[in-house]
């Protein structure tokens, strides 16, 4: 493959992967493995909200897009960490850039929404 | 509200906010009007395969954060534009750099795929 991606087009991988990588859970895995690898286990606690099912699915997507690395430990019991990848890492801090950024922009972000109710209520 | 978000906490209303922001249609609408405002017939026929409802209902989670800018023209038929507000450009901008450079990585990444599933074939 020696093309530019086009997120834009259905057909165009990039489309799959953007789909992964901007996933509820893809988004919040990625942007929380930017602190260090971390155990099944306890991504599902840093995760709040995320069943054992989909956590195991955003994973192995992100493994097979090469954005996450999978150690199996052969000990017993058995230990998995999840790690980034370098392409994974580079992908995670554009995403926890954007997370800081909705962080920080709170406020205004939640006035737009109260105006908005307003604006709203006043027309019924 | 003077304290910053916290994603990470599912009663944050920036969890909600980064839900619209990195949904798959959220992502590509935000991203488009980067160039520009459009009607919406126009965006439908930018962002392929989204339907009238799901652009409608992204467009307005949006309008209601404060991303996205509404503008009906009293002309017959009635026109509505949609265009990026100030933080919406902000956003959006950090979108589009995520849509970038999973355009610029996608042979890297698409390599990776095949190496997964090689992997896969293998051990079946």
């Amino acid at each position: 493959m020696d093309t530019r991606g086009d997120v834009y087009d259905h057909n165009c991988p990039s489309r799959l992967i953007a789909d992964h990588a901007t996933s509820r859970w893809g988004t919040l895995v990625l942007a929380r493995l930017l602190g260090g690898g971390l155990r099944f286990g306890e991504l599902r606690r840093e995760v709040a909200g995320v069943s054992e099912k989909m956590l195991a699915q955003t994973l192995q997507a992100l493994e097979r897009d090469g954005l996450v690395h999978r150690e199996v430990h052969p000990v017993i019991p058995p230990r998995v960490d999840y790690s980034l990848t370098p392409l994974g890492t580079q992908i995670a801090e554009r995403i926890s850039g954007l997370f800081t950024w909705i962080e920080d922009n709170l406020p205004s972000l939640v006035a737009a929404q109260r105006a908005y109710d307003a604006r709203r209520a006043e027309n019924v």
